[in-house]
């Protein structure tokens, strides 16, 4: 047996989200099937971070344990001819000793957050980013943003499903910038609560259109409750950008 | 009356090109439809430029004359609101003088190409760039380029359905720049032939491959000749991004 860490990019639109589930199609789903049509051999995939449904991913990272031999360059090769045509694609391999955990050896996560700021449609980005039609102020959220920078109870931010056993987290940064029309937000943390970036997110565009100032965003952050929460953005902005390992 | 231009954006995939065709959607029918739609008026849209299938727009201008009174801001929304669920957006739109012609009236026409250069299947991309697997050489089809620029008989980079009068065209910029994985080409002229952007393209990849060197293409370009062409590339990474006209 050997455990190899791949490097997922896909598209989250036609998935019910990365994990498995019962009830419709899972980039894991995609990807044991995948091994088992290389293989012969039925695997169980373990990822670094649980995205939900139209969430997407430039560099998941994932474990699997196969007993074929393969080089990384000949499984991933492997791989991306059986994952035709999902929207899924291996985009790093490496082997990795039997104790490397995608999930638990884990010590920081990366997602980043598009805005397309505009009042027309999306056409070349549509699904790919969140359509906001009234001006942001950047600059406005990203100060606000630095309030929710740090250790905190993150009660307000998080999900009704959240599986999480506490809701205390450390926020390392929470950055804001415009590039043209998009307003881009890049979160980095050990990790996150369910529908945090999404949540966070949600309130700054409230702080950026002008509906909130950044007493009303402290008072949320406080009030520890979801009831305080002013706005959860869509799944279509948000991408899983990179894992970082003790290794790395 | 009064004549209005527009500055589309759309997605190309789902479209047998820009002009209204016989056998299959247009973006021109979607635009026809939509004016209808609003003003129960049939007119024809005119554009700058005649994209094919599969290639998409940033800024493609095009004119079309209303007698019901708009302002541009009506005029967008209400389009935009028809357009749906088209990925056809209108992302500009102004009063222009009844003799203005998107066409005609055009001087200068840009396009950007994008190649994905990389092994692992296209996810977020696809359909929006071209991938090669094999390390391209940007700097090298940067130098290359340069042979294309200037007053050329361009036969060898024209599709034989092409309806231009002559084979004479003035290239006037064609540069080439790695950002990351994905090779950049932007290409300007005050017009171009017919498969003309992405001959040159498919041609640049052949140097970038090592395949071709200066002289093969300088050889290729004095062919005048179809049958030198190396490669035509896809559709998929192809990008009409500006019209320019005397007013600007």
């Amino acid at each position: 047996m050997t455990r190899y860490a791949l490097t997922l990019e896909f598209d989250g639109a036609p998935y019910m989200g990365l994990q498995r589930q019962a009830h419709g199609p899972s980039v894991q789903q995609s990807v044991e099937e995948a091994v088992f049509a290389l293989t012969g051999e039925t695997t169980g995939m373990h990822a670094a971070g649980r995205t939900d449904a139209g969430v997407h991913a430039l560099g998941m990272k994932v474990h699997i344990d196969i007993q074929k031999p393969f080089t990384p360059f000949t499984l991933s090769e492997g791989m991306n001819a059986r994952l035709r045509p999902h929207p899924i694609a291996v985009v790093g391999c490496e082997v990795v000793p039997d104790d490397w955990h995608a999930r638990f050896s884990c010590i920081g996560r990366s997602y980043i957050y598009r805005i397309a700021n505009r009042r027309a449609p999306l056409t070349l980005e549509r699904g790919k980013a969140w359509q906001v039609p009234k001006p942001l102020d950047a600059a406005a959220m990203h100060r606000a943003a630095q309030i929710l920078v740090g250790l905190h109870d993150f009660t307000t931010f998080r999900s009704a499903h959240c599986q999480s056993q506490s809701p205390l987290k450390t926020l390392d940064r929470l950055d804001v910038r415009r590039e043209g029309e998009m307003v881009l937000i890049e979160a980095e943390a050990r990790s996150f609560l369910h529908h945090q970036v999404r949540s966070m997110v949600g309130c700054l565009a409230l702080v950026g259109l002008g509906r909130w100032d950044e007493r009303k965003l402290a008072e949320a952050l406080e009030a520890r409750d979801r009831q305080a929460l002013g706005l959860n953005s869509p799944p279509d902005g948000l991408y899983f950008v990179k894992a970082i390992y003790p290794e790395d």
